[in-house]
Order: C-alpha cells, then sequence, then structure tokens
C-alpha cells in the first residue's frame, strides 16, 4: 500500500466515522492521490442497467443467446463499468462539485456475471489554471486482469464541501415479460 | 434526409414490421450510415441511473443541493448520455453481436429534467481486415445543442442475425430512504 492509497483510506475512514461525505478540492490534490470502488456483478445489476440504458441487446439479457457467443454466457454492458468509474470521480475523487469534461475508455476484457471489478482513478496530471485535473481510470476484474482502461478530464471543485450523503435509490426490477 | 438515413429508416421499419430485430453485419456497413435514438430524460431515469451506478452525487439527486451549482437545478451523469449511445450501437447499428472496443466521450453541456437527447452514431471509417468500425458519435439536446460527442470503435458482426426482441426490463424505484 502506497503512502497515496493509505492517506485516502484515512480520509474515507474519516468521513464514514462522521457519517458525512466530503470532496477533495483542487488545493487538496496530488499526483498520484487515488480512490478505489469494488463491486460484484449480478444479473440484476445486467437487468438494471438494460433498463436505464434501454441496451437489450441479447448478449446481456438472454443466456441461451449469450451461449452462443464468444463469451460463453452473459456479459455486462461495457458502459456499465464505465458508469462505475464516474461513481468514483462524482463521489470520492474529486468528489462533490466535480465537473466532468471527458472520458476514454477501452474495453479489453468481459465482465462476467460473479465477477468483482475494481474501480481505481489516480490522478495524473494538475492544471490549476482552470482547476482542470487529468486522472488514469483502471478497472480490474478479481485476478487482477484489465477490464476497462482509459482516462477522465474534469474540473475539481474549488471549496470544500462537507454533507451528508444521498441514500441510494433502490431498484426492483419487473422481469414479467423479460425472456432472461 | 441523406440517402444513408432514409434507407437506415427503412431497415428499421422492415424490423419493426416483422417484429423482429435485426444487426446490421460489416459487409453491409457503408461510410456515412446512420442510426439515432432520441429519450427525454426524467427523474426516474436520473434515479435509476443513481441507483444502478452507486453514483449519489446530489448534483443528480437532491434538488436544493443542486439548485446551489453552477448548473441551478438537477442534472443527468454524463454518462446516462454515454450509456445511451452505447445503447445505439449493441442494438442498432451495428446491433446484435458487435463487440464495443472503445469510446471517448466529451462533456459539453449538461442534460437537464425534460430535455430531449437525442444520440446519433454515423460510420466514419471500416477496417475490413478485422471488421474494425470506427462511429462518429453524437448527443444533442431539443435545441440542437451538443451535450455530448465523441467516437466508438467496435468489432462489427460478421453474420447477419435476427431474432425477437429481448423485453426491456421495468425499474421500480424505492425512494423511500432518498433525500430527493
Amino acid at each position: 500500500m502506497t503512502l497515496e492509497s493509505h492517506t485516502n483510506a484515512t480520509m474515507a475512514f474519516d468521513a464514514v466515522a462522521s457519517g458525512m461525505v466530503e470532496n477533495v478540492p483542487f488545493d487538496e490534490l496530488f499526483i498520484g492521490q487515488t480512490a478505489e470502488r469494488a463491486q460484484r456483478l449480478t444479473l440484476t445489476d445486467v437487468q438494471a442497467f438494460a433498463a436505464v440504458s434501454g441496451d437489450t441487446n441479447p448478449a446481456h439479457l438472454d443466456s441461451t443467446y449469450a451461449a452462443q457467443t464468444r463469451f460463453h454466457d452473459i456479459v455486462a454492458h461495457g458502459m456499465w463499468t464505465g458508469a462505475l468509474i464516474s461513481a468514483v470521480l462524482g463521489t470520492q475523487l474529486p468528489g462533490l462539485g466535480t465537473i466532468y469534461l471527458g472520458q476514454n475508455l477501452r474495453f479489453s476484457r468481459p465482465v462476467r456475471l460473479g465477477d468483482t471489478v475494481t474501480v481505481r482513478v489516480t490522478v495524473r496530471e494538475l492544471h490549476a489554471e482552470k482547476r482542470r485535473v487529468v486522472l488514469d481510470c483502471q478497472a480490474v476484474n478479481q485476478q487482477g486482469e484489465a477490464v476497462v482502461s482509459g482516462d477522465a478530464l474534469v474540473i475539481a471543485p474549488e471549496h470544500k464541501l462537507r454533507r451528508p450523503p444521498v441514500a441510494l435509490p433502490r431498484l426492483q426490477l419487473d422481469l414479467a415479460d423479460a425472456t432472461v
């Protein structure tokens, strides 16, 4: 564990302990600073992403079809991992008040049901003039294999913000008409 | 309307009329070929995307907080529009059997509640050797202003596929604990 990730872990612990979330304004950012989040892919995740995006490609929803594809089983939408990356940027580093300007994504391996994807973002460039920040974005599976990589360009928040967390809306899926 | 988009519209009509969806394999792709999809952003869309991505940034979920931001109201997650782009690629052009290799996204304007986003993808490069296709991706709002732009790299399907559509899973949101 690097000093940077230790620092981040401590900050996250403080925020959780106080029941508050806080951002990392531009002046607190440094090269190499990281934040990460892990999530295990369930069939519900895939179905919910299909509903939200309207992407009903059967590679994600129909196990019989998916069995005949090059991946031999249901895989996540590539942009599901993209959404996890954006979530780390918007809620952890830099977090509250971040303005998203751009994102490049390379999809290098499928994410399968039961895979645990760990998304890590790392500060790579800091441009003080307009508070622009470039972050390296890596998503790996439980074997440590890259599944998605890329970089993000954001405007970091100017001021420190602390506030109570927003509860995650809970989703219920109605699959009565679906063919899974 | 260009000849290309007319051709696409006719193909889409045929597929709808037969109750089937079909893809556009590499050999049927041509430079300038387009497909598009429009969606009006509702608060439910934003809440559902938050639930799916875990991105609980209050800019998307808390109207009181959002009123104090530079956008003055709730805006969509940038990656929501990214997900619409990937849906057009995965379900329309090239559609079934497409392998997603990469996506660049520039977020140029916020998408607000009630905005109608039209996503259009256009074939820009065809590389026969490995069936690689580069598509220009544009998302505009109802004023025709660019909200997201970029390009996608995919492997187009080799063979024509036709199959019944997959029903979209329906989502129900439980906001009992949310602070919207």
